[in-house]
């Protein structure tokens, strides 16, 4: 998710308005942006930045999560946990930073007891151990509505160096991580709306939903090689949409190679009308990141080194927007715009 | 407010059951603690501490604050941004630290449009201004619930200076700053629930309980001097209890030296019923603190150059737990426990 943004910045020319209500993009930039102050970057990035000791600086970066919006009023709360975490690190990830901690506020309804707190910190101790963080503070709440989570992580990168959206320039190649449209369809399973799909498809889009995999390696990795990056949180053109809008430049997709994962074909071949999602779904929370031709040794090495699929799948020129082309090409139109909150 | 913790610990001698759920603060160092990391003081603290640069440590406390709990639903907007961020400002105060900048993550429901949001936004800028402060990052989320409003405060302090709950010890002086009991008098008047009090009172109470004045600079000032410090938000009785459960002592408030303002005379002259608010109301967001004798004369300095009311009003002694006791040094009941959501 972006910080103090919508879930998509639209490019007017190639995407149609989505469910979001109309001018949150706008709203924004009046009502926030105007209070941005050293360090966070406008507002324009995924993260602030603030200077910290030994040469580092601390990236911080805020997200929270709605039931009945962000998670399904039903799901594992071991699993609401570690989503919540991740959608941070992903964030961090996405500027090369690496991990420190994380402060948590909860606003609860009567209905998450003392089970539903149990399993929720267990997910927070599990993925704790897995990256190497620990809670800093927090507060906790009550609410007669639907839960609110939110999360604050923060993380450390050498100072000058973090991988910001800005930086991309024509020439580089456009790379990410992984597959996409993976988050988005496992989204429509758990909503029962793809009838007939393989029980090992389902499981794996399902979890791709529910279990971001926040890809620090590679983004501390990027560091020094790439020139911008993002994550992958609102659909790859949405995303890659904000790295052209504040470098100033256009990128290119071509649409052919784009990365899908065999049960998002699977989901693709027995339903078209899903071809979209690797473009346009959310919550892969995969990176995209521009990077100038002579590192792309370096790149391949780095994802060989971690056994991460990076895929080249575009360029960076001069101009604005972002344009998906086939491979002769053409720009191919695009219909369904962004990530859709359920 | 604290860092992850209900709102009151209760001191069993003396303290009655409040309307807050039982068993929330065992809840919280069941599920919560076991989380925390280095930095975090085990959650017993109102913030946790990261190094910073230049000989300084960054002090981060995080609060949320719900729609029909913690503000009215028809409050001012302008007023509730201020409330949410002067209540992280006065945990910042409460460890000594200069307020550097907040990250923010808004969720609302569909009713908080352009002109509420226009509102807010207002209301964080002036305070930015107010307090040097500006905003570095968060997220925007919508809800069909209650509006919850969670930020993260960052201030700085000299690394190894910042003045924790847990340093008190017997023979310190206890200190408050201002009036206690406007806050949780204020909620009632805004409640409807005093009738025939003067107007001017009515509006100084009522300002009190949505105005906090964090007391950064007498915060700032008691760093070398203060060896134990909180502010009360929960109430004073719940709050010293803190300072005094974490530092291993006892405290003893001499009940007829807390000073009470002119307005709150009023309501408790008129209704008895209230007189137990400047022990065991919410909402004032004074500092209290224990000092060692040997730093009267620096408090009270620092109390006149500052033009701020800094009264002793008990002691801290071997032992456990806070008494109340009269002119008499007799042990005063307490009816009515920390503050109440209403």
């Amino acid at each position: 998710m972006a910080a103090l943004e919508p879930p998509r910045s639209p490019t007017p020319e190639l995407l149609t308005p989505g469910p979001q209500p109309l001018g949150e993009f706008e709203r924004i930039a009046r009502f926030f942006a105007p209070l941005a102050g050293p360090g966070a970057l406008g507002l324009l990035d995924d993260a602030a930045f603030l200077p910290g000791p030994d040469g580092d600086e601390y990236v911080l970066t805020a997200d929270a999560i709605v039931e009945g919006v962000h998670f399904r009023p039903g799901d594992p709360p071991m699993q609401v946990a570690q989503k919540l975490l991740r959608v941070n690190l992903s964030d961090l990830a996405a500027k090369g930073a690496r991990p420190v901690g994380y402060l948590l506020t909860t606003s609860l309804p009567p209905a998450c007891g003392e089970a539903w707190l149990a399993a929720f910190s267990a997910g927070l101790a599990a993925d704790q151990a897995r990256f190497g963080i620990s809670l800093l503070g927090g507060d906790s709440t009550g609410t007669q509505g639907p839960a609110v989570l939110s999360l604050t992580a923060l993380g450390r990168v050498a100072a000058g160096r973090g991988v910001l959206r800005g930086g991309a320039r024509p020439g580089d190649l456009v790379y990410v991580s992984g597959t996409l449209g993976d988050g988005a369809l496992g989204l429509q399973v758990l909503e029962g709306g793809i009838a007939g799909l393989d029980d090992a498809d389902a499981a794996f889009l399902a979890d791709r939903y529910r279990l971001p995999q926040p890809r620090l390696a590679l983004g501390a990795g990027l560091v020094g090689l790439a020139h911008a990056m993002a994550d992958v949180s609102d659909g790859l053109l949405a995303d890659l949409g904000h790295i052209a809008e504040v470098s100033g430049v256009a990128a290119v997709v071509e649409a052919h190679l784009v990365p899908v994962s065999v049960a998002a074909q699977a989901v693709i071949a027995r339903a078209p009308a899903h071809g979209q999602a690797p473009f346009s779904g959310g919550d892969d929370y995969e990176l995209v990141f521009a990077a100038p031709p002579h590192a792309a040794d370096g790149v391949r090495a780095l994802a060989d080194a971690l056994g991460l699929r990076v895929t080249a799948i575009g360029r960076v020129e001069a101009g604005a927007g972002v344009r998906l082309v086939d491979p002769q090409g053409r720009a191919m139109p695009v219909t369904s715009t962004g990530w859709r909150h359920f």
